[in-house]
């Protein structure tokens, strides 16, 4: 597997020069074994995954000359993540987002073409059936946090406006939690909306603030010893779909926001980063509303979506 | 990390061709802000292990275009494993097993110089406090199977005879199982016993057969869904243990066994593929002792030590 250049090598390892050829001979010979036996699967894409698979496995192993300690280590790892894992909580997504495989795995699979807007990780947090609002509503419902203006306009990837383009939206609350992790079956921070017939699209919801994936667990032992922060960047994430264009999934981030650089499952990219504009008390609102002595922000979000895959 | 050359390619992957220059920059950078997230890891070799870890895991999903499904597929496979997996069964090792990444650790931590001889799995079948035999005494207990004559020495590297090494084995009766299997507590098919003064050993214990390994569970379905089967080739196990020299894992198999090939854990080496000679009923036995109307076989296996590691 070759195919991938210039991808960043780790530190050379010192024990892999040690090698033998004898000792190299051996290692290769069990990498063929295992390769063969996947020889009779009937269907060719769950050969390729397992025999692709089965080679990053053992140049992992053959490259940082894995100890048995080590190994074992591993599959206490794993076990523990397998044991705290149930109907309310996933660990191993969990695992996943923090190496960056669901990041990579959206990146793979959600190529931009010209200026279509980026996708990100869809998170665990999203829920069907969010209430509906109409242009200019508001999502926050109970959730406290400071309020912020969002607008932007929906867009095809020849510049045409898309109108009526379903909008969903969700974020956590200023105390960094969404609806669904309280026990009192509150909606709020989230809700679906529909552009206009120009394409355009506004509400009200929260600033994003930041907060921490759940770290009480074995991958928050993991990101403690290696010296990783449970963070992520403040967001608000987003879904729009529309017959006929690409279903985006994405969020976008607060400029500004010193987690950006450190977001703990790598979902940020540079073009979703937006400014959220501090606004005074008493500034007046798009809309008219009346915040009395409370500030705000306002920012915006224009999105482009390409042709949906045939 | 491409130190390792010669290993078998899986077949070329049609879609990795078509990576835009511009999808390549989003993947590799994503990597690269991954690696990055353990720079402040303050253990080097942890360090090191998670960095190739991501390395190889990215390259993994990039190789494959690994799409949305296969990933969420992925997740449900490893949520039954952690699932199954308690203090009586071990489905992570089992995983491990099967993909051959057990047997690639043993390899790497165990080569054996000049004509010391070859490791291979532990499994999950040793006990510690099997019972203590003479030279010469028999392993089998109750368990069923036909009576095998086993025998050979225990030499170091330089060719000197090794008095009072500590040789524990055990094996499956003719049924499949070994003795934890069963649910009557009995003890059966493993004992230890030492080297005499020359240091030679010899004792009676059963004939292998082989079994399968628990595929009832995820790891057995997709076994199946590859087209393998779950079949070990029959062998016997070995620890062998002294101070001074290097402890040796290992197991024997039986020439001529059609699993040979296929054995599902991929621990058969071809250095430890002995001849199991079948011998009529009534034949003379090593010791005279009577076996009746019963065959049996006879097999010879010459262990040689390397020096511990410092």
């Amino acid at each position: 597997m070759t195919q991938q250049t210039g991808v960043p090598e780790t530190e050379s390892i010192p024990g892999s020069q040690h090698v033998s050829e004898a000792q190299q001979n051996v290692e290769e010979q069990l990498v063929r074994n295992v390769l063969r036996s996947f020889d009779d699967c009937q269907d060719p894409r769950l050969k390729q995954l397992m025999q692709s698979l089965v080679t990053h496995l053992h140049n992992f192993i053959r490259d940082v000359r894995l100890t048995e300690a080590e190994w074992n280590k591993a599959i206490e790892f794993l076990t523990a993540v397998g044991h705290i894992t149930d109907d309310r909580r996933q660990e191993f997504i969990l695992l996943s987002d923090v190496f960056g495989a669901s990041m990579q795995t959206i990146n793979v699979n959600n190529e931009a073409p010209g200026d279509a807007t980026e996708a990100t990780v869809f998170g665990p947090f999203f829920v069907d059936d969010a209430p509906r609002i109409e242009n200019g509503g508001d999502i926050a419902g109970a959730a406290p946090g400071e309020p912020c203006w969002i607008e932007g306009s929906v867009k095809d990837t020849d510049g045409n406006p898309v109108p009526n383009a379903r909008i969903e939206v969700w974020e956590a609350d200023e105390d960094g939690f969404y609806d669904v992790q309280y026990d009192d079956q509150r909606v709020s921070g989230r809700a679906h909306l529909y552009s206009d017939e120009d394409g355009n699209y506004r509400f009200w919801g929260l600033t994003p603030t930041p907060y921490p994936i759940p770290h009480d667990g074995p991958v928050g032992k993991m990101l403690e010893a290696v010296g990783r922060s449970p963070m992520r960047a403040s967001h608000l994430h987003f879904m729009v779909t529309k017959p006929g264009l690409r279903t985006l999934v994405t969020h976008i981030f607060v400029r500004g926001d010193e987690l950006l650089k450190y977001d703990t499952v790598f979902g940020v990219k540079e073009s979703l980063i937006k400014d959220f504009v501090q606004q005074d008390a008493g500034t007046p609102t798009p809309d008219g509303r009346d915040l009395g002595e409370r500030t705000w922000a306002r920012t915006r979000f224009d999105i482009v979506l390409p042709p949906a895959a045939d």
